[in-house]
């Protein structure tokens, strides 16, 4: 652990300088919502939080994704997409002595779309502040996190300490859809006694979480002019339906049996049907439909066997049917196919980072699941145990999304208390 | 009638004549196939037809679309895209006489979207010949007919004739979609006695059509995380499939009593779901979904009344959720909203028109009706008989569309022989 002067520093000293930093964090998160991080859209978030981070006083650098090595790796999710010119953006915040744990401190810059923009109060890449509320797409999910981190390092480098260990930084893409940017951060950069996730989880620390698979499904149908619909067509998007209703079965099956940690949701495990797209005119018959689904699958399982129960149902509902079962339809994987994991309950980050929340706080954070994944995954399939915490966000893919500026402050004291008890701290 | 050496050309010298023709319509048929003359890119059809119609021997005129007089009109459909760099190609082959009856000579020269390109044999807008069919989407709905009535006029006019009344030639945009083009060219042009539309029924005369109607029907859902689908959110891709199953027991009444001559279908009134597009995230719970659906309706049954059971539908399934009774879905008006019609049986230019066909193919070519609507309903609704009378095609709307180049020059055959016996021939 640390020495010196550093390591002396009180909560009460950590956290006000911290809060010294909140007006700085506010901007940072504006100018971060204001970047429409998008798949394909992150630079614009990357070139701000390099700023940020340079802000703190850290040497950003850019861990750039490589297709090639992803691939290779087992831990990674296909994605069909152009990756070369996607960075994450990494600092290190170099070790003032020896002897502390390393930490890595991990956020996403990369936002799901606005769902529906016209739905919005406001425009979703337009950050509006309402009182204690920030609203914005990606606000909560998780720029304010990504803030928090910067906020903690900036405010305890304000301080004149350095850790005992170092203390990486690391904003990353494809959080949302893939997660290899965090991965690409894992393979090309160091590895950590733990790494904490500033993701949108305030009042609990989590510990475990499902797997998520993406599965793609392609119906062809027989094209003919709507007037003969019935007699010489056969309408995919209709088949889609029929197919959407045999996953809801498989998601049921799924849901029955439900293992610890999970048994305390009523409903763990998530099929969404998120997107669909099929058809291309109104007075023909529709020749395809494709739906991307989203299912989730408990920690054991693996993406391999939930794909082939995905595709089994599949089969079935198409065998049920002559068109169907002469013409099947085709399920594809581009995105999420990953694992679930859950940490043992005595996993050093998590006490350390409970017995943190709670000094500063003054509240039990209980370790928890979540229904979601997240980049943890990487870390902790590394033997890096890897934890989520962060503000208080609601509406996360919503409409709405907003985040509380309070506890982005809050997120940013714990995080930096927690760099001291983790790490250790020494004058600089 | 007409009179003089013109009204005394048999029916062996007209068909030699247009079948002299066939090359030069085989080459204007491919040029226009090679056109893609979906929504929106109409024109490169339209200079095809301008030349088409130069080299007939015409003088072609625009008629532009204007959207204010369009909208103004009852028989118009609605349309949210703009129509003013939209022309109809028209031609008048003026009489060289008094006496005969007027015709207008009508096909479209826009085409719906290939259903699923990588489904063809061949590029959909690349026209290829295998032995008589020419295939390509729009070869036969219906690109054939056009350069039908542009054969049948050429090959008459090859012989030194005029027609006993006007001949109008036109090549209106926008049949798929609302049937404004040929509404415009009402608008603007000449009434005639008659007219006949080259649409590919090859061995019938079609003097009864269905009305259609497409409504839009736009659902509105309660997105969240996928992680919290079942908990918070409300899907509107799976609150589609609802509305669609609702939509599809309209449809089921509306084939329980079918009038005359209907009644001779097994199943007349088509509902299709035609396009669909919802959600913008695999891992976000559908916030949007909207359906394109196309249904068809009696003649005698309005729009209107057929829009509101359409909407009665669509609420009655809405009331029965307790999100969509608060959030219910839209239903949109935008394309087809036209009535059918069934022409009287002893109309003159059926009858005329069987009869010349009985005397050129040899067979009987019965009056009949289609599951489909034309834009014969415009120039019924103005008092001016229509009926529809083409090549042989196959596919529209679907797969390796495609029309037989024997039919296309039987079908100039019977039209030249037509204007023959409807207007009457004089020489030039």
């Amino acid at each position: 652990m640390g020495s010196g002067r550093g390591a002396a520093l009180s909560e009460a000293e950590i956290t006000a300088a911290v809060a010294a930093e909140t007006e700085w964090m506010v901007d940072v998160l504006q100018r971060l919502v204001s970047a429409p991080t998008v798949l394909g859209a992150e630079e614009a978030g990357q070139v701000v939080m390099e700023q940020a981070l340079r802000d703190v006083g850290l040497a950003p650098r850019d861990v750039w994704l490589d297709a090639d090595a992803l691939r290779a790796d087992p831990g990674s999710s296909p994605f069909s997409w152009d990756v070369s010119a996607k960075r994450n953006v990494v600092a290190t915040w170099e070790a003032g002595a020896d002897g502390g744990r390393s930490l890595i401190l991990n956020g996403h810059v990369d936002v799901v779309p606005p769902a529906a923009s016209e739905l919005w109060a406001s425009p979703p890449f337009e950050p509006r502040r309402d009182g204690d509320w920030l609203y914005g797409r990606g606000a909560g999910d998780m720029k304010a996190g990504l803030v928090a981190i910067a906020g903690a390092v900036r405010g305890l480098r304000s301080l004149g300490v350095a850790p005992c260990a170092n203390v990486e930084v690391q904003s990353v893409v494809e959080e949302e859809c893939t997660g290899n940017g965090a991965l690409q951060c894992l393979l090309s950069g160091p590895a950590a006694d733990a790494c904490v996730l500033a993701e949108p989880h305030p009042d609990h620390i989590t510990t475990s979480q499902v797997g998520v698979l993406w599965a793609h499904v392609d119906v062809v149908g027989r094209p003919a002019h709507a007037a003969v619909a019935s007699a010489s067509g056969f309408n995919a998007i209709d088949a889609a339906s029929a197919i959407s209703l045999a996953l809801r079965e498989l998601e049921t099956e799924m849901n029955a049996v439900k293992p610890p940690p999970f048994h305390q949701f009523a409903h763990p495990i998530n099929l969404n049907p998120g997107v669909i797209q099929g058809g291309d005119w109104a007075s023909t018959v529709a020749a395809r439909c494709t739906v991307s689904y989203r299912l989730a699958m408990y920690p054991g399982q693996s993406p391999s066997q939930i794909a082939a129960r995905v595709e089994a149902a599949v089969a079935a509902a198409a065998a049920a049917n002559p068109f169907l079962a002469e013409n099947p339809p085709r399920v594809r994987y581009d995105g999420f196919r990953c694992e679930g994991f859950t940490l043992a309950p005595d996993e050093p980050v998590a006490v350390t980072l409970a017995d943190t929340y709670r000094r500063v706080v003054g509240t039990e954070a209980p370790l928890s699941a979540t229904t979601a994944t997240t980049d943890a995954r990487h870390f902790v399939r590394r033997g890096i145990p890897a934890v989520c915490f962060g503000p208080l966000a609601e509406q996360i893919h919503g409409i709405d999304e907003r985040v509380s500026i309070a506890s982005m402050e809050r997120a940013a004291q714990v995080l930096a208390v927690f760099v001291r008890d983790w790490c250790g701290l020494v004058s600089d």
